[in-house]
């Protein structure tokens, strides 16, 4: 199992990203590593040598702010592009970065490139819930607008992921939407909701965005630019109400002493919504595993990612992906033509 | 100043509307309340007569769980049925209703109708800040689906409220979106921008779903669909993070005595995401203001409805929707013909 690993991407970059490889190899005696990025900035977070790690040399880093397509297409010595290159010339199993999204998303099309039959690739991650559980959301933003087909294919993406790497056996899907009643929602909800009704997933139905956190399902599809903002509103409002909490809890020297009190107890709760346990976000639908891990990734989160993308590549969820598209693609067809 | 309130609309009624009823009249000396229901339920609730409410009695409730357009047009005799047509009729000059949200939005069309140039109404809430200041959001689910005029028509409605229900003297424009930069966006997103960036609204650019609790503007515009999305995942998120609070502080005897010392400072953080403060949601474009009060509704959450009802109907909001409506169209109409 080889693994291409983007050293310089994300805010804790390299740092976070040799620990995380560090205890990655620690756990997985398979696993070897190709690190992108400068020689000596890896170097020095090293420190001694490691004969899985291979570090390939690169000039340059895709930054945040730089252009997505642009960046992928300019940059050819980033860390980012040749990560990338690795996969593609299948010197590495899979690849997994911290750093610009849509860089990422522009160079997995663009060098990794799509599985036949997927019309698009879509974002995915697993999110927190109240008990545990996580679920799996996508399309997290991989494409703004989408049709009802490109939702049926991210449900059957999801459902092999579940299966595959969340070992659920028969993974409920739902359907994002704004009421649970059959007939709410758009026009591409109600597009979307007789297709999974025909397909043989196990369709639960709309959900919700309340009640998301309360596991109402394993995997829940939408559109990728509802799924960016339910997200980022998810996001929002944990980030918000935690720094309002810590406010409180600093208010006064009463304040404090509950605090104290409360620390086990609030360390638990950091711990349910903490999306470091739960690996990255992966671009479904590429010919190899292309894993996002979180911006702000510390080592454990990027422990986390690298336990994912090895779990993927060990599945063979992509080839899975590869031929059940096929056959689904092949069943739409017989479909249209029954009803022309 | 004369409201038509449906005294059985609400998880609590007809108790919390009254009582909020009485809360407002005590605080508005201009205000009567023709309160429609079912007058020995009422009665009970309000105890002595009351000069300024006149109670007129219905057979009829729409329950939660109807269908909206049909129990608007089979249930003649509902509260929130009559209630609307005393707006219609001109007998009262606003509206409220703490009941079932798709008849009273079916309802508003249908019987209190749109203002001549409108193309959607649209449902609009005050949400909370974490500085306390809140923001307008509009679309929340009126229409699930939009065009581009029709979220410049919302910012112009919006922009009217922000003006003179809140106060502020040029209201900052946001458009909700999934990255700060022009061209992020979704089809429908692309097309908004340059309608609103060509206005002449104080449009401040692309807000994200993350910083919305961070006030970065007084108006944020949307469609229905991700605008119910939104604001569920927020609710959602909210209440999953309280009642893991809750929890949290009743795990042990130490914990209990953390939360007895926190009790002050966790009040005001819950009063700060307290929407009971903020007034209901106001359906935008229709002929009269008619308001939507929360279904969970207590007295304090009828009242500030009330008073929000006061002050659209005081600051004649829908008389300037109309002008400036019509205003924008024509505009709009001579930018076509100078394309053409």
């Amino acid at each position: 199992m080889k693994l291409a690993i983007d050293g310089m991407g994300g805010d804790h970059a390299p740092r976070s990203v040799v620990e995380g490889v560090l205890l990655a190899l620690e756990e997985f005696p398979n696993l070897e590593v190709k690190l992108y990025g400068h020689k000596d900035k890896i170097a020095q977070e090293l420190k001694s040598q490691n004969n899985r790690i291979e570090i390939i040399h690169c000039e340059e880093v895709i930054e945040g702010e730089d252009d997505p397509a642009r960046s992928i297409r300019r940059k050819k010595d980033s860390s980012m592009t040749r990560m990338l290159e690795a996969v593609s010339e299948g010197t590495a199993d899979a690849c997994l970065s911290a750093g610009n999204t849509g860089a990422l998303m522009a160079g997995g099309l663009l060098k990794v490139g799509r599985i036949e039959g997927v019309a698009r690739p879509a974002l995915a991650t697993t999110l927190p819930t109240i008990d545990g559980q996580g679920f799996l959301m996508l399309d997290l933003g991989a494409n703004a607008d989408a049709k009802p087909e490109h939702l049926l294919q991210y449900a059957i993406m999801g459902n092999i992921y579940a299966k595959k790497v969340r070992g659920i056996e028969n993974p409920r899907i739902g359907l994002l939407n704004i009421g649970t009643e059959e007939k709410k929602g758009n026009e591409l909800t109600k597009g979307v909701y007789s297709l999974l009704q025909d397909s043989n997933l196990n369709f639960v139905g709309n959900v919700e965005a309340r009640d998301l956190l309360d596991n109402v399902a394993d995997v829940v599809v939408t559109d990728g630019f509802t799924g960016n903002m339910v997200l980022k509103s998810i996001e929002g409002t944990a980030g918000a109400m935690m720094s309002m909490l810590k406010e409180a809890f600093m208010a006064s020297g009463k304040t404090k002493i509950g605090a104290l009190l409360m620390k086990t107890e609030l360390k638990k709760l950091k711990g349910k919504l903490d999306y470091s346990e739960h690996g990255g976000a992966a671009l479904f639908g590429l010919q190899s595993p292309v894993i996002k891990a979180h911006g702000s990734s510390n080592a454990r989160a990027i422990y986390s990612a690298i336990r994912q993308a090895t779990i993927m590549a060990e599945h063979s969820v992509t080839s899975i992906i590869k031929t059940t598209i096929a056959e689904s693609n092949a069943e739409q067809g017989e479909k249209k033509e029954e009803n022309e």
